[in-house]
């Protein structure tokens, strides 16, 4: 099994290791929204799975790690980030696959049970969002000027989902097209 | 006892509605900092406060109800709404007291206690977070155009705090002075 980097997926379609990597995410989401972060163990993931334990910890060494692969799995076949050459139109179909993810319960269970990392589980986190936020940086340097440094791009990032996540996680408002639609505008009005 | 609305207190200092609320919000954050959400429950903090259960559950109906009430007193105390003439400096303490408030273990804990509404405790969410917006109202309005919408307000609240919660409750990034610094000054060049 050749799955070392858990966030870097070598994807050999039909391979053993790709089995294996799918059977694992499938348990985990399944058994995450099925009875929540309480009742997901190792063990539970492993057998529903049909894989050893220990293939588990070797590939992801805590369950943050493991639901944070099972995510970036998941965003990376959920997420729109497509540049069609209409910027506004891109960044909304952006931000509005985000909200559809994190409003539907296993996205917003996801991202709730990945909220408290602790010893190596903050490195996974890390690793996570750098990843993200490279899917995406094609797509924001397109709304921002040629050359942008990466911290302007992440900020700009930043300025877009954070209130879209606020407003999910914290403040329990939501968002709709026209929220999304008005935020864009606003933050596209600054970007150049 | 006459604290019907748990999060719009009638203050009366020094009588004994206020003594209960103190005592009861005091014991809510004490055992929240000891021993997390999961060791909460209205019997412990009915004991450490030295009041009936009933007391409790007459004021506030629910655990949501109760860590929101104990955390907008709280947020009372420690958010920095102040308008000394120089909006930028002011916004920026407005979001530097929200930053230390949300990196405290207390304060991140309370959020992430208050994450998960159901039932009636989606109201008591509402609520509180309805008279946090207002709190920074005025605030947010010296530095808007003047008859800006309450969207407008609300919607540029927002931006200004959403990057915030988004760094140190998803992404794990955490919040410095020079990034506070950075965000208000984008957000004020795009406000008026």
């Amino acid at each position: 099994l050749v799955v070392a980097q858990p966030l870097a997926p070598r994807k050999r379609p039909g391979g053993r290791s790709t089995r294996v990597r799918r059977a694992v995410f499938d348990a985990t989401l399944e058994l995450l929204a099925d009875g929540g972060l309480a009742s997901l163990s190792i063990e539970a993931i492993a057998d529903r799975a049909g894989v050893n334990k220990t293939t588990i910890y070797r590939n992801w060494p805590t369950k943050t790690a493991l639901l944070l692969a099972a995510s970036e799995d998941r965003s990376e076949r959920q997420i729109v980030v497509k540049q069609t050459g209409h910027v506004e139109r891109d960044i909304i179909a952006f931000l509005d696959s985000i909200a559809a993810n994190i409003t539907s319960p296993l996205g917003r269970a996801l991202v709730i049970a990945t909220m408290e990392p602790a010893g190596r589980g903050a490195t996974a986190k890390e690793a996570f969002w750098t990843h993200r936020f490279k899917a995406a940086e094609g797509l924001i340097r397109s709304a921002l000027t040629p050359g942008a440094s990466k911290e302007d791009v992440d900020a700009f990032t930043e300025r877009l989902i954070g209130p879209v996540y606020l407003r999910v996680f914290v403040t329990g408002k939501g968002v709709d097209g026209r929220y999304i639609q008005r935020l864009v505008r606003t933050a596209l009005a600054t970007a150049r």
